[in-house]
């Protein structure tokens, strides 16, 4: 199976270079701008209220990401996101540690009160804790218990897709196995490396790319995430190759994930995918 | 053509260590700092208005740079480029994104009432808006139409003289071909590589230089800031020369600017730099 | 004299993976979750108010970091400083710049009122400030006359133990030779690189790894806080030597720097680990 489709949208990125709205944790914001830009998108960051929805205009997609989260930003976010919305541009969230305070869980039911997703892309704790209420992640990490196996990867699916009905929207759960659902679509995806939990920001790149992967307009929603998600996966195991190779650490694979997201290209990006329709 | 001024600027930054106080954005705010550690300097990042006066006078030069402001941290810029100007200290303003928003270019206008910059340094559409009060500039990006060519030099020389003039400061244009004025000596400078463009923070970190050797005290304004827009550029090219035969991307790039910024010796650089009066 | 209760600490990181809450500044942050999660800890950062004392109860340790302080989080700070007490969890303070600004040192004075810190970890002119309610810290690093030598390391040992035995905590101050004392227990390190320096966020890994090392509940915290002092200037020596190896500057510096801490094994830790009681 080839998967020309999620070709296709990688294959825009570099050709439409999406500016991309970014309001976003100051923890990994500038991997997110990096990473954009090696994609061949533009970052924007504008956090504040009186600029966001100007900003959200100018750009093809909006990401959203609540790793630091406070009273100022989140009304940006909520403005933004309506704006968005309003202009049927593609808008992001990643719900980062809801489940692990009262405010996140709060702050991620309001947001989606507010803005119809295209996409919320998380770990299991964090969909679980959207879809349930309430949640076990540690910190900002899933439980353990919350993995995606071969074992219950019938299962999970199932509670992705249901979820994705639900919201309307693209549903994006990472983990060893990720999964990409609308509803519809649901993708399973083998790609990725247990190193890219050893540096902080992979999950905020993945969400900068997932918005700058819809922000194309090239295919659907689900077809923009799923790329997204295997180049993130593929540029996890090449830049793990590479450490390993140079006898390096986790300074080392830092830089090696962003060469490996600039130097990837649509054939290797074809060849190297591992995704399954499930 | 030697240009021994430029090189006495830059040849005092490690002998002076100038503390540079920096407001700026969140985005690439370790860059700006690990930038002017690289080059000899100190950073201090001193955001709240109830210190702003306080760092600022410790220092000896003031970065601005607004690519992430809000209402706090703008009222912060204003007492420090204030304090500064009192104490007859360089202050340098980076107008990131005027003409993308209202509150941009509104913020800039009102800082530069204030604020009798020594150096204001943008991109074309960012020098442009400021000049016509209105701009193009796409995200925080400069508009292709904006770019400085060999034809059009002439002229985009004489529009940043008139607009050094109208500022009584030195305006510094960043680009393909950069230029540096204060009105009466203008430089264009051919350093630098497009790869540049392919990281976040290259444009902040120049902005910091460019407060650096100000900082100095050495050299009139304008050649402090032509020195600094040489360095900048002259390590993009080795940083990109040092990518290539490594077989690197992007975030091999990052780390190797850093590596140039730290290791150019005064005779690197006065062989390196390609400048002209215009 | 092998200081295997320290090697026994090091050992716990990776075992028990602790999280570790930081509230910090925005310039170091992403260096300071790095290093977290390359010793084997996870980061959360979280600064509101709303949700500082609930991460805090989450979490192993807690780490705050004035670096960029403002009334907002310095709010967060009080609370999450106040709860991690309440829940007998120890609490590092990096009083980044204290001495610089009244600011900062009214901001020590008041969080050390409200808090009883586990470790107080700085430079010698922010302890001194933190001693005499005053200081001559030069932006955020120590004045030249404030540097503890072979000479005065008896004297400075003495004010440290004795600044330990007043605030009831680890007293840890970092320098060419670093000093940590409890009051009763005394030790003087002399692991770390000059070049330690030359990057921003060297001093915040430290403060950082101090709290995760606290938090694994190994050993008592002066011998947690001298393990973490080892590691981290240990770490620097490793990247120094391979920096100069590969002919980079601090770019390369700042990634070694994390490659070793991620790399760092416990007989590597022990074998080059260079301390002494005092």
């Amino acid at each position: 199976m080839t998967h020309e489709n999620l070709t296709a949208v990688f294959e825009q990125v570099r050709k439409t270079a999406p500016l991309v709205h970014c309001i976003t944790n100051y923890v990994t914001v500038n991997d997110a701008a990096n990473v954009l830009l090696a994609c061949g998108a533009s970052p924007v960051m504008a956090d504040d209220a009186a600029e966001a929805a100007e900003i959200t205009a100018l750009c093809s997609a909006t990401y959203i990401n609540i790793g630091t989260l406070n009273a100022r930003t989140v009304e940006s976010m909520r403005t933004a996101g309506k704006k968005a919305v309003e202009l049927r541009h593609p808008v992001v969230l990643d719900p980062v540690g809801a489940g692990a305070s009262v405010l996140r869980t709060e702050t991620v039911r309001c947001l989606m009160d507010s803005v119809a997703f295209t996409v919320i892309k998380g770990n299991m704790s964090e969909i679980k804790t959207i879809a349930h209420g309430s949640g076990t992640t540690r910190g900002v990490d899933a439980s353990v218990s919350d993995a995606v196996t071969d074992e219950n990867l019938a299962e999970s699916a199932a509670f992705v897709r249901d979820l994705a009905v639900r919201t309307a929207g693209v549903i994006a759960v990472t983990g060893a196995i990720d999964i990409v659902s609308d509803g519809t679509k649901t993708y399973a995806c083998r790609n990725g490396h247990p190193m890219l939990a050893s540096i902080t920001g992979s999950g905020c790149m993945l969400g900068a790319l997932v918005a700058a992967f819809c922000g194309t307009g090239a295919g659907c929603a689900v077809d923009a995430a799923a790329a997204a998600v295997c180049a993130m996966g593929l540029c996890g195991e090449q830049a793990y190759r590479k450490t390993v190779s140079a006898g390096g650490g986790t300074g080392s694979f830092r830089s090696y994930l962003l060469d490996a997201v600039s130097l990837l290209t649509p054939d290797a990006f074809a060849e190297g995918i591992k995704i399954e329709s499930c």
